[in-house]
């Protein structure tokens, strides 16, 4: 055992430890008074409600895939592991989800009472636990599997259940909280805004409360549990590489595959002094504190990373990998802001004045072109890590990437806290004043959302990636005959099968929201026609009812994709095609998942700004001929962006982490 | 030299000799007169206008490349193997836009006055000359090649050449007539029909002729390059792999050489003979005539392999191998028909009563969808073919696919014929019996049409897949450690760059057809506003002009994707990234390209039969705003399917074969 192999399961707990310190202080701020309390009762009510049912799906589905394993030949050690990922994953989710409706509401009465740098605080607070959260139950889970499996390379094995658990959640909240927050934004927006005339966040409108349970599930709890799993991915595929590798020139056997640990332990210390000087220069613009922060933390944790590769006494050639990775995590989240946030949505909105075709066009133009500077990022990265360290170069730029995800996520999670808030405020009628501020932190909120969606697609790339380089390594370990050359026919058909589930998967979430959307459209139309005075605003709508029919919508159709994902390595790798098709399909799968995941977040990013372009006054504004065009574009947008995109990131790690904890049964 | 070599350029001969005849009878049919032959000249001039326009740029191109290859150590053989290639591709392109454009006055005319049988017959016999000619110039070109080199498997890489050639030109034809086609056909549209409010193909229209043209020089002479490619890089390939093969059980080395060439001679008869049946049936149905003829050509092609392979004393192994390759094109193709004529359209159109966006979501998940079946085909025509007879065997799976090309094509050059036929009968106001008939064979039309991309694509993916398995072969040939596994992370780093490609490029080709449509709708706008009296049909427009414009905007932007995509392997190749990185490349860009080009033709084509099915009176038929949202699906699908889908197709093969031509070097 290694000296210091307590560290990461301590540094866990005292992640969580201070994610619950900041819970506190949340707290102590005022929730405020009457109709907003009201409101983010019943958007926390809602979340709640959506959160419980989902995770009784879960649980049957978690226990049934644990009986699989136990009676299969993988051991007991795997289920275990198995069920502690799906444990720490589901409740990294249930505490961000539960904080981040506590703290929206403080938000907006942070704002209305004591100003722009209070509430900026509460929000950024509301994100950090989520991050906190995340990064300290990621630690403390595979800290303690380390002190259980971590020592010997033959049981290491198990420790890929916890990445099976984290990613079988991953994938359900993602797809199922995608489906619930775009048929809900679609549905209230299509008969409210478009339908009845009334604003939007009009507490009038009955899908309004789902709408922003929405924001929760899917952007708080859905991409937590993305980042998560990708987080884990990345340590549980550089330590199984490790685990097929002798003592190298690089370091000592036992040493590479505690480094990853290591380096996560650090990267949370520096999200944490990230947080505390996100928190010092909240005075100043909240712009320039949240950079201040973000960057800090990734200076910091490089120059540590250094210090500590050199104290566990691995060659310095590892940390270049550290640094590609990242560094390329930043670049890629560059890109994307340029893509979603830069000249490209001019274009899309000039577009709208010859109709809404050519926003489509010149939208998927773009969103396709964006592929090209975040893949030919990822090549330097896998390129310059392995030519450093080989394939573990490759899983450890992966970790550099992710190491400081506790930060990251705070930013990314401060998003739809600052959502919330505004969305609270409106409902609230709240004055102009509040308004103001809530709006100037949601619009950063979506600057750093864009950025955070770059570098989760770029992080569980990389983390895919890593995780099918340990499934390849673990199978030729044990059969060395084993191989992955391209013109292998059982290699290139699996290529080709693998290349059909991104599309599929993708062809079944946008059908999924259009169809749930429809059942949402129904209902409020129909509360619109028997609910007498509704519209006058002299009746209450029945929201209930809508989270109701969203959350029925989206559980019912988040399996088929998950069962779809989960199985498909299983009756490959089991079938007569065999573990070459399987490797081949993986390939297929992640380069089709990537191109997929980029393509849309980045359209679908875009079009919503070009929207938002047109309604800050350009090109007629507001109800003009392109305004109409700009929101054909944003409602195809939202689905690509919000459900399918992102599902890619979960489904490839999904397919890559079932193969590695299968891998030594083949 | 084995004993027939010298049948398949005698049947390249014969072919263009039957092509010729047919010609001859297309000919005496009547022009017409009057305004018919003024249109139809028109028409004629702008389509040789664009091809010789096109042929200048691409003769530079060509001299270039010729130039290069003669000072690289590839040798004179290849160039002048090159030249070959790229002169028989020009050739059929050329002679199937001349008799195209001849064959489709000739059809309107017996509309007109002999009613639609023998309408039905010059509509087929114009696209029967291209699909004789395509089959012949391949087989007269490659056989020819063959009877210099091809008894010697250390010579017979001069052949790859060929196919450079061939790629060459069919990259540029296909990607210049797609924007061509698709910016006269949006502008035409968009000026005409939505804005000034006139029919389709009215003659007041100064783009409509523009339209005419596109339909020439994208769906003739580019799909006719696009096959022409295929064909001739899935003989190549097989003869490639063939080249790196000792004798083995399935047959002695020099006869796998020549066995695609033989079984493509045996095709072009097949071919013939469907092309005769075709015309005794023309008395019945039009839709049973062109079935029975290509149920009987693949028929009897299924069973002369079975001859061909045991004459030349070849293992019936490889039969099946033929067999499962002609099988899966045909099951590829009727699934095409299926997403773009069946009841996914009715979904889509529906889509249209909540507006433009949902019929969006439901096109594009539509088309991602209809990946599903032609993936799983090819897998399974990559395991069985393999299975059979190796790698080999999937070359010879390609072949199979190809081999009865001259009928296929028929079918598909048909449809533009019969399209065109209309448009000159609308232009020329031609009563409405005539205009039944010619609509009758155009919607026929174009239901081969989908068929026929379908199975387009298929083929170019098949032999794609063929062509980058002899790259392989022939670097591992002569470098025993060249080792293309997944797990490389030079392969891994090229496979991620391959992705790019589909990506990057039909991005560049939408926006091309965008911005040319652009110019095409100034164009028109100017024309309406500053000749006075063209709206009342007092005065003539400049129909010149369009062409001109389009022709241009066509040529301009053609260029950087095809150099993007003759360049890249020889860059990549040569860098230090090497052939491995190359390998994986090819890996990444044949995924991506076969998945984008199934999305974009279906998702296309699909959205044109549900604007089609609305305007049929269903839903509230034309100008109903369930027609409008259609129309917009519509718009965008136009350069979907008809400009970047199709592009995919050569983009691949350019790359593969460019990779197999310089492999020696690598």
């Amino acid at each position: 055992m290694i000296a210091g192999s307590w560290v990461p399961v301590t540094l866990g707990i005292l992640g969580l430890v201070a994610a619950f310190i900041i819970f506190t202080i949340v707290k102590r701020y005022p929730a405020g008074e009457g109709k907003v309390v009201e409101i983010s009762d019943a958007i926390h009510k809602g979340a709640m409600v959506f959160m419980r049912r989902e995770y009784t799906i879960l649980v049957v589905f978690v226990i049934v895939v644990a009986v699989l394993i136990a009676f299969s030949d993988l051991g007991l050690n795997t289920m275990y592991a198995f069920l502690l990922g799906a444990f720490c994953s589901g409740s990294a989710g249930y505490i961000g989800m539960y904080t981040a409706t506590q703290a929206n509401v403080r938000t907006t009465t942070a704002a209305n009472t004591s100003g722009a740098s209070e509430a900026l605080t509460v929000a950024f607070y509301g994100g950090s636990i989520m991050g906190l959260t995340i990064a300290a139950m990621g630690l403390f889970g595979l800290g303690l599997l380390y002190l259980f499996f971590g020592s010997d390379p033959e049981h290491a094995h198990a420790i890929h259940g916890f990445g099976m658990g984290a990613s079988s959640v991953a994938l359900f909240s993602r797809v199922g909280g995608g489906i619930f927050t775009k048929s809900a934004d679609v549905g209230a927006d299509l008969v409210g805004k478009v339908e009845a005339g009334i604003p939007e966040d009009d507490p009038r409108n009955p899908g309004v409360i789902a709408d922003n349970v929405g924001d929760n599930v899917g952007d708080v709890a859905g991409m937590g549990s993305d980042i998560f799993e990708s987080y884990c991915g990345s340590m549980i595929a550089t330590i199984a590489i490790a685990a097929t590798l002798s003592d190298t020139e690089i370091g000592a056997q036992h040493v590479l595959m505690f480094l990853p640990l290591a380096l996560a332990s650090a990267g949370i210390i520096c999200s944490l002094l990230g947080i505390i000087l996100v928190r010092i220069f909240t005075k100043k613009s909240a712009e320039v504190a949240l950079r201040i922060g973000t960057v800090s933390a990734s200076v910091i944790f490089i120059a540590a990373a250094a210090a500590v590769i050199s104290w566990v006494d691995v060659s310095l050639a590892v940390w270049g990998s550290v640094l590609v990775g990242a560094v390329g995590g930043i670049v890629i989240g560059l890109v994307t802001e340029y893509y979603t946030a830069g000249k490209p949505i001019r274009k899309i909105a000039e577009g709208g004045e010859t109709g809404p075709a050519t926003v489509m066009i010149n939208g998927l133009a773009i969103g396709m072109q964006s592929v090209t500077v975040p893949l030919l990022m990822l090549c330097i990265i896998i390129y310059v890590s392995s030519l450093l360290a080989g394939l573990y170069g490759v899983g450890i730029a992966a970790v550099g990437m992710l190491a400081t995800v506790g930060m990251t996520m705070a930013i990314d999670a401060y998003g739809p806290v600052a959502d919330n808030a505004g969305g609270i405020a409106e409902m609230a009628g709240l004055g102009e004043e509040t308004r103001e501020i809530t709006d100037s932190l949601d619009a950063l909120g979506n600057t750093t959302a864009a950025i955070g969606k770059g570098f989760a697609i770029g992080a569980a790339a990389l983390a895919a990636l890593a995780i099918i380089t340990a499934f390849i390594e673990t199978v030729a370990h044990n059969n060395p005959d084993f191989s992955l050359e391209i013109n292998n026919p059982l290699v290139l058909a699996g290529m080709f099968l693998g290349g059909i589930f991104p599309f599929l998967v993708s062809s079944m979430t946008m059908t999924a929201v259009g169809d749930a959307a429809f059942d949402m459209i129904k209902e409020i139309r129909r509360q619109f026609r028997e609910i007498d005075g509704l519209l006058e605003g002299k009746a209450e709508p029945d929201t209930e009812r809508c989270v109701d029919i969203a959350t029925k919508a989206a559980l019912k159709r988040m399996v088929p994709p998950g069962v779809l994902a989960v199985a498909a390595p299983v009756v490959v790798g089991f079938s007569p095609l065999g573990p070459e098709a399987l490797g081949g399909m993986l390939g297929g799968a992640l380069i089709g998942c990537v191109l997929l995941a980029l393509t849309m977040a980045n359209a679908g990013g875009a079009w919503d700004n070009a929207k938002k372009f047109v309604e800050s006054g350009n090109l007629g504004g507001k109800g003009s001929e392109v305004h109409k065009a700009a929101v054909v574009g944003d409602t195809v947008g939202d689905p690509f962006k919000d459900t399918s995109g992102p599902s890619m990131n979960i489904l490839i790690n999904v397919m890559a982490i079932v193969s590695l904890v299968i891998a030594p049964l083949l």
